[in-house]
């Protein structure tokens, strides 16, 4: 197993401490847990936006923490839920009195956890509202939408709502943009390699050297279908059609796009993906307003990639384009 | 050979595309060289700053035009230098009437490629002053420091001319600034696994399964030496103790670092980096007054890292700091 690391076990607490020594301007640990990371400036008079999540998946989840976007995180382990404890005191860290919307991914463990949490911090005063972001359509069909994993996608609505939240708009408000956010979010992406997790040593899953598989999740969950891999425009095609089969986009629709490495897989090979992209929302006379390619959310050195489609309208796009201080948002 | 690409001789061309496809707000195409990319809006009343080099790094070196940063730069083949025309044709467009600095890295076929293209504009009336990074330690002694290659480094040393420029500044002051930034800023990098170049289509190195090689160049030059990995902590320690020997550093110096990948090594194991070289410097009391860590200067999915250290002083600082609208510096 070749990472540059200490003791396994220590993988999350040191990179989580690298993150906050290496950008003290905007990170901080939580003074009550060291699985929390909260902004370096607490904000004041606005609603709070949180998240959690397993790690492994740098930026996802603490990442994202930074004005105009979270204000805390709750940091599991590798791709494991965090705690109740870890969730409770990441809303009670980015509450500021007005109340906390907690925005996660669609898994069964952070579901159950973050809806434990909301109940303890309820009993303490705290008002929240839960959104569960589901937009992997290769985890489930358009009629069962709601059992969907939530990947890339969620930075989308992490960016939009806390875009919202720092123009001092109610919960409520901020909650309605955030569902808007989440309706209008689809993603596919395809696994090339694993990754390797630290404390287990070996390989998610197994892959021939000339194979592929669409849809895998970013935890190795099964995806679609294996096969050879093809042309990068054939195989990007296949997916804008799967994504435009499930999504109904009409001609003069504006869409902002994000074309995400897994991680291994390099800038170059992203440009030539979010090329093709560009080629097939130009036929069909849909606009792509902004497109955000890179490293977005992660499963470390995993090879592979995925595409998401945000359609928009007009809060979106103003959310969208909001500015931040996040070294992972330009 | 597992890489998202369409034919391997299109690879270059395609990605470009996909960059300018994918930011048209910041990157255009120079309409006289399809190998060039300029700045959207092409600035004026300013002096240009240009580079070029070898595709495969992204985002060096064209991913780093924008405002504030580069204002053109000419492409080359994967792991070679742009041809005459091509750095002629970026420095042409570069030019505002106010000279152009060109900075580039320290490899043979760069050099020689922008001396003669400097000759040609400098008969059409442009005049160029150069830089020629060369900040990888491992790659000559300090005795013999004008050897030595270009890798992360430059990226300090684009900003931070970039910025000067921004303001107004001479030619002749821009040079002063990069010089000194040149003189002030060391990188040691460490390979873990080789890339596979697009049209060659095998690993540009062999390395063994539980081997590093540190000091190994970006395009898989020999290192210092090939040894067993070691424990992250001890291995960082290694790396800023041929830093420190190379390069004196003072009770309160201040310093700007950069954590690179190479491609494949991901942001967790970037911030167990980090976090050890902070340590590091806070026991000399040498000040970090602010931390780079991601993907800057790459070999596409190759696996590995650089650590850089800028030496900072009130000017250099200063231009690092200043805005800049590039997808890759935030």
């Amino acid at each position: 197993m070749k990472k540059i690391i200490n003791k396994p076990s220590d993988f999350v607490e040191e990179s989580i401490q690298g993150l906050v020594k290496s950008h003290p301007e905007i990170y901080a640990f939580a003074k009550d847990n060291k699985r929390v990371i909260t902004r370096a400036k607490k904000s004041s008079n606005k609603v709070g936006v949180v998240s959690g999540g397993g790690s492994g998946h740098l930026p996802v989840f603490t990442g994202y923490v930074g004005k105009g976007i979270l204000d805390a995180c709750a940091v599991g382990s590798v791709f494991a839920s965090p705690s109740v404890d870890q969730i409770a005191s990441a809303i009670r860290n980015g509450d500021n009195g007005n109340g906390v919307l907690c925005i996660l991914g669609n898994y069964g463990g952070d579901v159950m956890n973050f809806e434990m949490a909301c109940e303890i911090v309820a009993s303490e005063g705290i008002k929240t509202k839960t959104i569960i972001v589901a937009d992997d359509i290769a985890s489930a069909s358009n009629e069962e939408k709601l059992k969907r994993r939530g990947i890339a996608g969620m930075i989308f609505v992490f960016k939009t709502a806390g875009s919202l939240a720092e123009t001092g708009a109610s919960l409520e408000d901020i909650y309605n943009l955030a569902t808007s956010a989440n309706n209008n979010v689809r993603t596919l992406g395809i696994a090339v390699s694993p990754c390797i997790l630290p404390e287990a040593g070996k390989p998610t899953f197994e892959i021939d050297s000339d194979e592929i598989e669409i849809g895998m999740g970013i935890h190795g969950e099964p995806g679609i279908k294996r096969e050879k891999l093809r042309k990068a425009d054939l195989l990007v095609d296949d997916l804008c059609k799967r994504i435009f089969d499930d999504f109904k986009l009409n001609n003069k629709d504006k869409v902002s796009i994000m074309i995400n490495s897994l991680g291994a897989t390099p800038l170059e090979e992203l440009y030539i993906v979010s090329k093709r992209v560009h080629e097939n929302f130009s036929k069909l006379n849909i606009e792509i307003t902004k497109s955000y390619v890179g490293r977005y959310a992660t499963s470390m050195e995993m090879a592979g990639l995925s595409i998401t489609i945000l359609k928009l309208n007009h809060d979106l796009n103003q959310s969208l384009l909001y500015p931040s201080e996040c070294p992972f948002w330009t």
